[in-house]
């Protein structure tokens, strides 16, 4: 892999593919070859979509089309699906064409697993979800049904194997804040549902004082709270656990468990059994050498067994971290170059409650810790909304990446 | 129920009655009879009678004649206790005289029930108790021999069903402060033993983080606790609970569970098997339209089971605003005139702990709530002091309320 | 005991000894004899031995010779070890010579029980601890490799029936800190292996609130913790528990229990089981009325059973105070004078964190009590840094005691 015009695809065309590809165009040949492969045709503030759900933000404002900044960079767009990888070959493919890479990128994300719950999600099932602009625009419009009424029973959780129970924090608080400017908060019960072993657990086993700090927060905000909980079954009124309680309500968000992407889990050894990229230190696929990965696509073993499954979320701050790093790496085996650690990144969120907001800091992102920095204030939504706003226009213009709160 | 010359009766002097025939008064026409029968000549106002098992009030001081401030207002004011009611023929009876009423409002508050445990009470047991003058004033002279003594064991707490534990919270706090002031704390041993199923329930869940804020404090101040806690006897020098664990004791005093007063009790479908009045959310029986109830009289359902009984407390503050209610619907009924309800109150109370005191609002009483207030400061000791002053100036001249806190 | 020459022995040469022989020579006639008798030939500050094993601290900074203080105070000075104490005799006897006395002061601390689980200790075993200087120094070289190298595990403990556990809460601390500050935390484990059955118990059943101050620390530092904990072996590299648990090491630092000396367990009557004497309040032998004891080598009870033992630890403020009471007392028994209560005592102690440290203040010591303090903060390392520079002063010089904190 070293002399000739090098082709380098990238799967993906979120936090990690564009990062990714921003990131090798700066660092390769000017007469390499990128080619980012998105299922969709925008890149979409993921992290946002609970401002979505609650009605405060229109989907259309939360994305940017893909095709005009990337091609402006000399990286060429293909809006498809990947549905085939062929490691052997060196292609990837898509229903109308084939890639042919020297090295690839895979920044795919994940599918969810709905199928995993009898129920579950808002296509086939009853309960609503965040994680495209389609499903928050969904949620908003049956939450604003709930919410309209004059009482009601709202129900956010996680099914067991989830990883980014963020958003129901976040969607659970912000409920909470909702009804009570409309002074009928009294009215309605809310109840969080999650596979965690505490509150605050996050996937990470907490960060810092996280779970006390979440504890008292639900305790001030009477949402009651149903720990070690694996969802059985969703059915059209309420969640039936494991252990055959239910908990009926009116309005469901549930978050579900990921899966890595189908042409990922066709690949012999690429994945680990849910279909996750097992990585070396420096992003790369443990058995190709020249495939990388980032982001939600990758493997990450969680720091600690848990009653209920709960795996390590991947933030879209740790995704783009990772994303530089495996094309830094990707990079370095073109031209030469120091390689560097992906998988020991720090991580900065900032989780909503409409009222106040709670920032999160972890370097790295699991314990043990060098740092870690857990706060809650007004201040922190600004920051959220002021860092949405800043991260948009950077992957319009190609804008240097902020690493907040360092 | 609408021509003629009105007669309603108000049974009950505390703060619900003398607050539902203030409103009356407000809202009756000219002519309409208002009779308040009351069993005590004076309104106290019990929340301080604490203070008095300290030794840090006169009783005198809490306590405003009946009499001449209703009269000023044309309210005619019986002194005397309602033995029976029939609700067909609308007649209440004392020893003496009948009643009859177009209308009746019962805020009779409870009775004592100390025959629920053998040895409890002041009168033919062994504990103490703080809900009438004559009750803190005995408690206050027990008290005051024990602190003299050189060391001393000391069990505050409350019995199975109990619904009014504040005071014992505040007695256990306020003693430790004087033990501490004497400089003789380590000498003596406090013990708390509650029925909540943790400290700082109160009979309604919690209200926000106040468990946290209890348990650190009781660590603080290293009162001993013991909670789900079921008095089973109580002895000359101990309470024995009914796991047959023993609490040997100096002094000792049990806040005890509530009984709707008997005259209450003995009219079919009025109130439930303890003698509290099942009301719609205007107040008015379930059963008998002209019969509205207010305060400690009434039955509210706790907001979830605990394993051992705990009853949802009335404040002096909710039962002042449910006598305003109850009396504002009464009125609607022969004037005219909205409804309100009545039931979705909201309360804020001080629990005076000598040294310092807890400031706590919740809105409404029982959760989800809209809003909750959890403070800790001196600042909350001279709020209390100044509104004991202002209420019973309050009683005697019929000052507007004030709903402080809010 | 009252005419003629009197002969004062105190054995110990640390807060206990030193600080007794102090106050007598104040309290007896110029012409009584005090001699004493340490084992060591200088006064160590042994609160500040945990710095040595950090590195922070050259151990000869903390040591102070004892022979021309005691010497220009007119106080004998014998470098020896005491084997053996005749109580009828009164007399007490080293290797080489034979010490009459009126009276004794017994302050020579404990004996480190090592021998109590296998391979615990320094010497025989492969643990390491902190209360000499050779130990301190042994385990700053061991603890220097172990953070030297890329990655390790750290185990931090106290063996079954430790009193003084607090040194192991600082140096687990104290570690987090400095792995922090050389960014490589994430790759070393600590775990905190302890007998108490909660964190921040310290052998007291806890100060005020510092179980949930410690727990949060312990969060906020990822520090893993065992409560508890027995141990029933030390390997060459794990520590193995009761409940045969495995806890591996690269580096462990395990608190012993400590025993009393062995001069004192041969003395039928005179102390506990575990040669740690019986005294009255006044700190005298309960059998032999000469005979006085301060600090460490004096019997307390534990505030109440834990399910591993833990015994109440003895801090430097607390001896010196006892040694204070016990020569006071015994004085008064030569030249008259109100004996006073040695055993009811305050202590202040500060535990290091190397970036913050906690300031406990309890008076008593043991609960209930009149007054706490529990504060977190740099100006408490500040503090902790300035009172050792003083008290080695002190030391020096015998100027006055500074009760700090009160």
């Amino acid at each position: 892999m070293s002399a000739g015009r090098k082709r380098v695809v990238v799967v993906g065309g979120s936090f990690g593919g564009v990062n990714a590809a921003y990131e090798l165009r700066r660092r390769l040949p000017r007469d390499a070859e990128i080619t980012v492969i998105s299922r969709d045709a925008e890149f979409t503030f993921i992290p946002s979509l609970p401002w979505v759900t609650m009605g405060w933000r229109d989907p259309s404002r939360l994305q940017v089309r893909l095709d005009a900044p990337l091609q402006r960079r000399g990286i060429r767009f293909v809006h498809g699906e990947v549905q085939e990888l062929d490691p052997q070959a060196c292609e990837v493919r898509t229903s109308s064409q084939t890639y042919p890479y020297d090295a690839l990128v895979i920044a795919s994300g994940a599918e969810l697993d709905y199928a995993a719950v009898p129920g579950l999600g808002p296509q086939v099932g009853h309960t609503f979800s965040t994680f495209t602009c389609a499903e928050a625009a969904a949620s908003r419009d049956a939450l604003a049904r709930v919410l309209a009424a004059d009482k009601g029973r709202i129900v956010i959780g996680a099914a067991a194997g989830a990883s980014c129970v963020g958003p129901a924090y976040e969607i659970a608080m912000m409920i909470d804040t909702v009804l009570k400017r409309a002074r009928k908060r009294h009215r309605f019960s809310i109840t969080f549902v999650t596979p965690e072993p505490f509150l605050g657990h996050f996937g990470v086993g907490g960060i810092g004082t996280s779970p006390r700090m979440v504890q008292d927060e639900f305790a001030e905000r009477h949402i009651d709270s149903v720990v070690n909980a694996r969802i059985a079954n969703a059915g059209p009124d309420r969640l039936i656990l494991a252990d055959a309680s239910e908990h009926p309500f009116d309005f469901s968000l549930v978050i579900p468990a990921f899966l890595g992407s189908p042409f990922v889990r066709g690949v012999d050894g690429l994945a680990n059994p849910k279909g996750f990229i097992s990585v070396t230190p420096q992003l790369a696929s443990a058995k190709f050498a020249n495939i990388y990965a980032a982001g939600v696509a990758v493997a990450i073993a969680p720091p600690g067994p848990t009653p209920v499954p709960v795996a390590v979320p991947k933030t879209g701050h740790m995704t783009e971290l990772m994303a530089q790093a495996a094309a830094r790496n990707l990079a370095a085996e073109f031209t030469g170059g120091v390689k560097v650690d992906g998988m020991t990144l720090h991580s900065t969120c900032i989780a909503d409650a409409g009222d106040t907001a709670f920032y999160m800091s972890a370097d790295p992102f699991l314990p043990p810790r060098n740092k870690v920095i857990v706060k809650r204030g007004k201040w922190a939504r600004y920051l959220k909304l002021t860092f949405e706003r800043y991260y948009l226009a950077r992957i319009r213009h190609d804008l240097p990446s902020m690493d907040f709160g360092w």
